[in-house]
């Protein structure tokens, strides 16, 4: 049988799915010595002793502040080092989505009784409206195209105006033109000192009675005590977050008693979801690296991501 | 003023914008002597006393069992019947979509408390999954592509074999090899003699432990019984049901009381859409009859849709 492909090991344990991710790839699965790249599928320790013959290593995590700060990726200044960067945000899209329907649609509100005269006011559509996706990167990516297929007007803003297929973009410097125009909001940005309270009293303002706001990003993004005002005077349409600032949310916190108030506690991207898209990652840059083409999600040294 | 369309009746009752959507689709709104048309805009009753002179009947609904089981096809049987099959399907989608995402994601499970640990395992990911629509007319072809952005593999179930953008297509005489492979299944056939009690003990017995059942067409599709049982005992996901048998659901009911059953009283298509998509549609089908085109969603007597 012929092995043409490049030998990949994976660390720190064998793994037969990750083996057949590889296979699946056009690589060969194979001892770390001697192999050419490297798939590290541990979150709870960093490689070490890694033979020269590596010229590419996969880290399970988007976020790998861990691998970073361990000083990993200077002591191996000649190997290529991949996060899982974006291979996770199918699922985060994919529960802004459901967050969104469900407080568009009314499921907010669980029925109890076959009432359908006091059910039909709160059913809403989401097709034909405006939503703006804040934070346009790999999950606003993923999410447009979804929108759009509803019939959805999307604006995706983001900070370097880069494309985003289904959507119109909006530069981020433009963004306090877009709460007015818009009849909900997905925020998907970082946290950062500039997206720090993005959601304030202020924008809560702009926004329509039917609005609803959804947040898979950081719970920093929006103003929680402004939201909360917002909500008990009615508004806006309704809030869906799935990250609260504070998180985790206390047991006496005035939003789980709020209806509209959809709360799921930082589970968009589970625990289970993680290894599929993992391996679905792992066969992709295996393709890419064993056809000498750069792996997705390199990591900048100069950036730490 | 030139008066060269047909003379389109509104019944029973005169309505402004009904006039005025067949004044938009090239007609002339008037009294039914004479009229060409009638357009039947009530839900609570039949049309009786249709004069010679009526060619077309546009009927306000999708599901016309109603207005089919009162004989008034069989008493008319020179006049052209429409359903209004298709003009709500927008809606109707969404909300299957809503429910299944709904279902899949665990948003059935309202939290209360901060508990990712005890919340994540419910947290499905409906990408990837392979989702059957059953009875795949108006609905299924809009829901199709919807699924199929959010990367589920469609299978669309319909009896003619026709194309359905987004979705392998299976003849429904080939139904019973479907129920096995998929994931999850989305009910949107009519109810008919065939169709009664579709999804029985046997079939549900066929579907996986985390399959959602989403019925957004008629309560009749399925043996209410068997799926209260199949619920009880974890043999599927879950259930989200936008129409009952028995309809409406009575306050006892055991459904009411299963977690991972949502129901929505029949208002996929609440009021407040159906005016619009019905105004919408009587005016392309008046700008069809108008031109000597068929309109669309013509009831065949011999199918009963």
């Amino acid at each position: 049988m012929p092995q043409d492909g490049p030998v990949i090991a994976v660390g720190p344990n064998p793994d037969p799915e990750f083996d057949a991710a590889i296979t699946g790839g056009g690589g060969v699965p194979g001892p770390l010595r001697n192999a050419e790249g490297l798939v590290w599928i541990d979150s709870t320790s960093v490689p070490t002793d890694i033979p020269a013959s590596i010229r590419w290593v996969q880290l399970p995590f988007a976020g790998i502040e861990n691998f970073v700060d361990s000083g990993l990726l200077q002591k191996y200044p000649d190997i290529t080092f991949t996060s899982a960067a974006g291979a996770y945000s199918t699922t985060v899209a994919e529960h802004a989505l459901t967050l969104l329907l469900a407080g568009v649609r009314g499921l907010w509100h669980r029925e109890t009784t076959w009432d359908p005269k006091n059910a039909a006011p709160r059913v809403g559509l989401l097709g034909g409206s405006t939503v703006a996706i804040v934070g346009a990167g790999g999950i606003g990516r993923d999410l447009a195209p979804q929108l759009r297929a509803l019939g959805v007007n999307v604006i995706a803003v983001n900070r370097s105006g880069t494309d985003v297929t289904g959507a119109v973009v909006v530069t981020a410097d433009r963004l306090d033109e877009v709460w007015s125009q818009v009849d909900h909001v997905v925020l998907a940005a970082p946290a950062t000192a500039e997206t720090k309270s993005l959601v304030n009293a202020d924008v809560l303002a702009q926004l329509k009675p039917h609005s609803w706001v959804i947040n898979v990003a950081r719970g920093a993004l929006i103003d929680t005590d402004a939201l909360v005002a917002a909500l008990k005077k009615g508004a806006i349409g309704g809030v869906g977050l799935d990250v609260t600032d504070p998180e985790p949310l206390p047991a006496d916190h005035p939003l789980w008693s709020i209806p509209n108030a959809i709360i799921t506690p930082h589970v968009a991207n589970p625990p289970q979801h993680l290894r599929p898209a993992l391996l679905e990652r792992v066969e992709v840059n295996v393709r890419r690296f064993a056809n000498d083409m750069e792996p997705l999600a390199v990591i900048d040294r100069s950036k730490g991501y």
